[in-house]
């Protein structure tokens, strides 16, 4: 006879072994400030969806022969992102990823299709799977200095795109780098692209947490279509938050179908990347957009700002030379001591840690994680108080440092 | 003030649309008959890791900062697959993956790196989907022949490898094609190798749905490590169930390990293609593995292949010339009339149709597809009443037809 998994065969010690996993959860869960994953959420109604083998495979726009699935719900969220990403309507198309490496894998893919012979600019600043991912598809790549503040250096930019010029570039902006929240600014890569006359290039945004944090401010940076964007990737688990990794890949209509045509003949009718995707994740960052709706997202952007600078205010105030960027939820300070690392969950890279501000934060929380930082900093000698945003030789973001 | 989504600020109305959605799937999902997804499994016990940020970003083997992972779980689900898959366990690597298609990506990624000049040889019936991968990787390919039953046709392989002797071979073997549920012969295509002293080549299996099914059966077709699988892809969400789409990539750690220094100096740290990871799916996996344990599984597998034989015996009693390969469970017919496909949910590709027996369907739900499709037939001229096996100039498996 079949069988089907069920909580009546699992033994003891595996029945102990799960509940020992909750309890750690629980525990380290409030202790998680290093990473940009928000923990304000609860899709518990939704979890009766799980009973069924519901898969969102292929184009959320062209339906699909698996009827168990909520590609109507992907579209609802698809056009909510197409008003955050200010895109034309009439040239936008974008589907629900598997996380914010999709979605920059997306945008890469389609500006290389376009521009076969481009050559793909990124900081060193951005994260590592980036390279992973021209690696992966082949892309002639050259990477750039940072500044001091993680942002782009758009000098180096200027002189690798006049060495190149025969070949159409291919801009990875950072819409909040991992380490230190820097945007790339799109009018001054613009600009570069202006002042050597280049014809055809592509601008690919990595939104992946800012995404969500900057459509609801008053004076963001230039980051959207309407900025120059040809392709956008924002995750799904971060700003807005989830048990599961997803994410949005956004791009202008005409390049999709333009690569869709170019693919066509040898049978390849699927857009997206992965196929079969989960119908769940559309149907978790919808009934967020829904219950949330831009009023409880703005206040959740104001609150993580206002928080954001509140930790400054409080290292500072305990002289701690820690800093953010304008519009960034990163605070970034000198890499903390070994005993602060063992009861908080932060991310340092390269002498350098951060907190990211969210929705879940408030100062009890934060005055506590910079009690225990200052504490511990006390008892290690000065040489070891390194300088935040310090240059290191290497790259920025190695390491699995940064969720993506 | 931050907000939390919350089921008390859902509007009647999207609760009603919520609603429906349930009551649709309830409805739709035992008529799905035409996709790989077995429907017999319950994952209510671990729906309480849900209320947490977790994910397995990274190497499952490496460890995490990220604390919030099931990495430790993962390893216990990657080595009982080394037991299915008769791996050396030595030299075994994997990870838990978005489905399918990122198994396939990761063993054709890994080929290419190996053999940069190397040569992709898949058979018309592959799922088009491998096309996609080759196309976004940058693969050099050759589609082969394939035989009526939907296997490789090997002349067509040898002559193909005979024309280009000069660049290592890639082989994409089918352990089981979408459509007619077809298996690639491994030791057929090692013997093609062997006749033109091909030195280095390497061979994936895209083992999706039947490599759950195959290692519970006496007589297996040679499709393991053990048998010269160089890397191999296997779907959760098919023959084990779940709500997720989710898979494994396995690979022989030698050559995961080769590439991994090449791409080091790039500052690629992470052997995974998704970074970002489910955390839910290895759990989802593990508690499948514990709870249905061998026996059970091995007990889902021969009851799939006892309703199959069921299947094709009632189908052939009606006089539908309806078929299957040797140990699989696709049942294969002509093409149902437009009233099956509007109450049934099936995925008919080029003039067949086909049923694939799972954990979940018993006699009854066969009988009750089995009268409705004789009954429409009945209706039909006779000369609509294609042939199954017909061959098609152009490739077997677009469209959305199989899910991966």
């Amino acid at each position: 006879m079949p069988e089907r998994t069920s909580a009546k065969n699992l033994s003891k010690m595996d029945r102990d072994r799960l509940d020992h996993l909750y309890e750690h959860l629980q525990k380290i869960s409030p202790r998680t400030i290093g990473y940009p994953c928000n923990q304000a959420w609860d899709y518990s109604e939704l979890f009766r969806f799980l009973e069924f083998s519901i898969n969102n495979v292929g184009d959320p726009y062209e339906g699909s022969n698996y009827r168990l699935n909520t590609h109507e719900f992907e579209c609802e969220v698809l056009d909510k992102f197409s008003d955050y990403t200010k895109a034309d309507k009439s040239d936008f198309w974008g589907y629900v990823t598997t996380g914010g490496t999709e979605g920059n894998m997306y945008g890469l893919y389609l500006a290389r299709e376009l521009y076969p012979q481009g050559v793909v600019y990124f900081s060193e600043d951005t994260h590592y799977s980036v390279a992973k991912i021209l690696r992966l598809q082949h892309t002639r790549n050259i990477m750039l200095k940072s500044q001091e503040n993680g942002e782009m250096d758009y000098d180096d930019l200027r002189e690798s795109v006049r060495l190149n010029r025969d070949a159409p570039p291919i801009v990875f902006a950072n819409i909040g780098t991992t380490m230190k929240g820097a945007v790339d600014n799109l009018d001054k890569i613009r600009e570069v692209m202006r002042e050597f006359v280049i014809p055809n290039y592509y601008i690919h945004c990595d939104a992946a947490l800012s995404g969500m944090i900057l459509p609801f401010l008053d004076n963001p940076p230039p980051w959207t279509f309407a900025d120059g964007a040809d392709s956008i990737s924002i995750s799904g688990h971060k700003m807005i938050g989830g048990p599961l990794p997803c994410g949005l890949a956004l791009a202008r209509k005409q390049y999709v179908d333009r690569v869709a045509r170019s693919v066509e003949y040898v049978g390849v009718l699927d857009t997206t990347i992965t196929g079969s995707r989960s119908a769940f994740a559309p149907l978790m960052l919808w009934y967020a957009l829904r219950t949330l709706k831009d009023e409880g997202l703005e206040n959740n952007a104001k609150h993580s700002l206002a928080m954001a600078r509140y930790a400054v205010a409080r290292f500072n105030e305990k002289g701690v030379p820690a800093w953010r960027n304008t519009n960034s939820v990163t605070v970034v300070f000198p890499h903390p001591a070994k005993s602060v690392m063992e009861k908080w969950v932060v991310a340092p890279n390269r002498g350098i840690g951060h907190l990211v501000a969210l929705p879940h934060m408030n100062e009890a929380l934060i005055d506590s994680f910079i009690d225990d930082y200052c504490e511990a900093r006390s008892d290690e000698p000065v040489d070891e108080r390194r300088i935040p945003g310090s240059k290191d030789p290497r790259r920025g973001s190695t390491s699995n440092a940064g969720l993506i």
